[in-house]
């Protein structure tokens, strides 16, 4: 029987990428995606369809109450910035960071990972475009890891080792890209866009639609 | 101005003692309760009164959906142990710990402060009489401060440092009890039972009323 890993899924290329990662790698995969609020909802529709593309054995969306603390442009009635250069991009922290997200998506996920009697956990963070996040940082990752060892039953019991799997952490977005296409992942099932029209179309001039595309410009792969 | 602390409020007895304990201490307290799918929901009235009692600025509840991911007699449909001997109690863990519950309430309580601009986190953890919760051990709590300090925007900057301030740590739930006489908790406000009567009243013979009737009985106070 395959080992069961929670894999969060937000709908986006990077977490599609890593769910095909946690399915080569012998998972089975509990897709876990949260609707907390954020403007680009639609990205859940995404998820859903990634899930079942990429065969999750589960996809469950949690409802949190993220949107409560405010603090965040995905989650406040605060401006998306549009059209900024890469250089712009890699400095400071982003208004679209939202505090403490990937700290709350892996605590919910180390309790589905806990009642599933799982030890792996995999996010699809990344350390190069993300670099102005903190929660995208190896070290967030390895500090997460040392906690969750000591905060769930398995850890007390020594009974297994909870492992915090980012196998995007040191790639480019043309190296996710070329990864995902070589695992398969239908990249037109996948939603990037922060501000998207009421229709789902992408804007195609946020931080994340112009990574998204400078990605694949570099990876020689049409996003589709 | 006083500074600003996250206090996790349950309704309580131990995280009611623990925002007399901040407000004591100089914060402005943002207290912070959760509807996470508890079978005593009731305790969320419990806190409201407490918050309001003891001068917290704001009282918010989230709403988080832990029962969705199940494993835990306060969520489930699992009986809570009853008339338990404190041997039986301090034996392994109960089912009435809740998967990875502190890990993503202190998360919740870390994003709050970080749009509120704290550095300061409080939680009425104890480690004698809940031995067996793996989430309420000293190196738990010092293993999620170091995590929370790479976490957020104020650890990358350097501006400040989050600190988990656990004030009950180390003590008796009789010294609990005489803390809080201390400090003018209205302990009649509070409500610890895990299985209460749908009017609210105290089953009696669960594992928390067992351990408030004891802690009262030796402290030599009335619990009212």
């Amino acid at each position: 029987m395959k080992p069961p890993a929670v894999c969060l899924l937000s709908g986006g290329l990077d977490s599609a990428v890593c769910l095909a990662w946690a399915r080569r790698e012998g998972f089975a995969c509990y897709a876990l995606s949260f609707d907390y609020g954020q403007r680009h909802r639609i990205e859940l529709e995404a998820a859903a369809r990634v899930a079942a593309a990429l065969g999750a054995e589960r996809h469950m969306v949690a409802r949190i109450g993220l949107d409560a603390f405010g603090g965040s442009a995905l989650t406040a009635a605060m401006p998306v910035p549009k059209g900024r250069s890469g250089e712009e991009m890699s400095t400071g922290i982003p208004v679209t960071y939202v505090p403490a997200r990937n700290t709350i998506f892996l605590s919910n996920a180390l309790a589905w990972a806990e009642v599933l009697e799982s030890a792996d956990l995999v996010i699809g963070v990344n350390a190069l475009d993300y670099s102005g996040y903190p929660d995208c940082r190896p070290e967030y990752i390895a500090a997460f890891e040392h906690m969750a060892n000591l905060a769930t039953r398995a850890g007390v019991e020594g009974r297994t080792r909870v492992r915090i799997h980012a196998p995007l952490l040191h790639l480019t977005k043309a190296e996710i890209v070329r990864l995902g296409a070589a695992l398969g992942v239908p990249f037109g099932l996948t939603h990037s866009c922060y501000d998207p029209a009421p229709d789902g179309r992408p804007c195609g001039v946020c931080d994340a639609c112009l990574l998204r595309r400078k990605g694949f410009e570099e990876a020689g792969i049409v996003d589709r």
